[in-house]
């Protein structure tokens, strides 16, 4: 927890803040935080700045905060991602907004398992939860919107056109090394892809599932704008891949 | 598991191969493989190729190989990394694989807790598991190097110069940004740090711990000839800097 997070109900005067949760326990425990020391807080959606321990009992603790700083800003970049496994998602979530995403749209894709559609992970306050801590890691207040969508071809026809206007579109999808690998004729094209260039430029990323997108889908997403990209010779994890990608777009 | 790889005491025949242990179980429970498939394989240290499921019974699956492919090049990275807890130490040395890199150094710094060196996950036997493990994942045959150096300062004055021969070296340490978040007046210099560029040149790349390498050590590392590299304004998980860096540096 790099910065404490609160809500206005956490408040009991305007500029006092009484936490009794796990940021009590985490502030007991790992920061063996002592009165007097002065900590980062941020309020959720607002300004960040440093709270003073006043008091700390081990049924709560009391800062005196001071905001002024506003939290870091968004990279305009909408990652799109089909829906990784759920004890990935927890992680991804988190590593999302560690890396400043805008926006994230959890897409359906050939290869991932329906069943994950069904994990409780996806409810709005279990993601709110990761998506959280994730702020709590990266020293921001403002979280990336978060979408569902369960239907690829509804999606990719009715709702990426918009995404994508006045955007750069990629998906991370390999596709003359790995029509190499396969040898399968049905590879789609033999266009040579492009490493991801450094950009500040209003970017969409489509990211596929363990597998890869289908060819249809990589066709699907070409036909929208998006090109591919290559993201090295190596098969690595939604997790990895992700923040690969976007340590490669980082301006 | 997109490669199934395998030793010498595996084979039956020179290109007969069969597989009873967690193997067979992953061909069983997730590939659902059937006699007649063709399976990716490789054999540790050396060529990779495809085998034929020719039998296939509950306790062991028989393939008849054919190799013809080296393993791909590796990258000229050598990746020196502050010890991380033992739990994300697992899903790095996957990652690491993943990524390429050809060595692998794990340091200690001020803020590596004592107890991680006595970690059982630092076995030899453990930690070639979970490099097994990236192999699988990202179709490899041949691990990095992995050493251990629990002390930072004769790390840092007797071996790193040998290891910077020839290299670039970079450490990735937002000095500017913490300079600003932070306000301590010990903060180190206030030259700008650079982003990552692509290079295929000769490369060493140091990664701190949670909470980051204190003065003292960037200091030395800089006398080392390492410059100062900045991954973005938000704090991330050791995991996500090490992918970020290394995708940033991918030429």
């Amino acid at each position: 927890m790099n910065l404490i997070t609160f809500e206005a109900d956490d408040l009991i005067a305007p500029n006092t803040l009484v936490l009794r949760d796990r940021r009590l326990q985490h502030l007991l425990g790992v920061h063996k935080a002592q009165v007097g020391d002065s900590l980062k807080v941020g309020e959720l959606g607002g300004l960040m700045g440093h709270g003073e321990l006043i008091a700390l009992t081990s049924d709560e603790a009391t800062l005196r905060i001071c905001l002024d700083t506003p939290p870091p800003a968004k990279r305009d970049v909408i990652l799109v991602l089909a829906l990784p496994r759920p004890k990935m998602l927890k992680r991804i979530l988190q590593m999302v907004v560690t890396l400043g995403v805008s926006e994230l749209v959890l897409i359906n894709s050939y290869r991932v398992e329906k069943s994950f559609w069904q994990s409780p992970w996806l409810s709005e306050a279990a993601m709110a939860e990761q998506l959280r801590l994730g702020l709590e890691q990266a020293g921001d207040t403002v979280a990336p919107r978060v979408s569902l969508r369960p239907r690829f071809k509804p999606f990719v026809e009715d709702d990426l056109p918009a995404l994508m206007q006045g955007r750069d579109g990629w998906v991370a999808h390999p596709v003359l090394r790995q029509a190499g690998a396969t040898g399968q004729p049905g590879d789609i094209t033999t266009a040579p892809t492009q490493r991801l260039a450094p950009s500040a430029a209003p970017t969409l990323l489509a990211i596929g599932p363990e597998g890869g997108f289908i060819a249809y889908e990589v066709e699907k997403l070409q036909a929208a704008g998006l090109q591919c990209c290559d993201l090295g010779p190596r098969i690595l994890r939604v997790e990895t891949a992700v923040a690969v990608a976007l340590g490669q777009l980082l301006p």
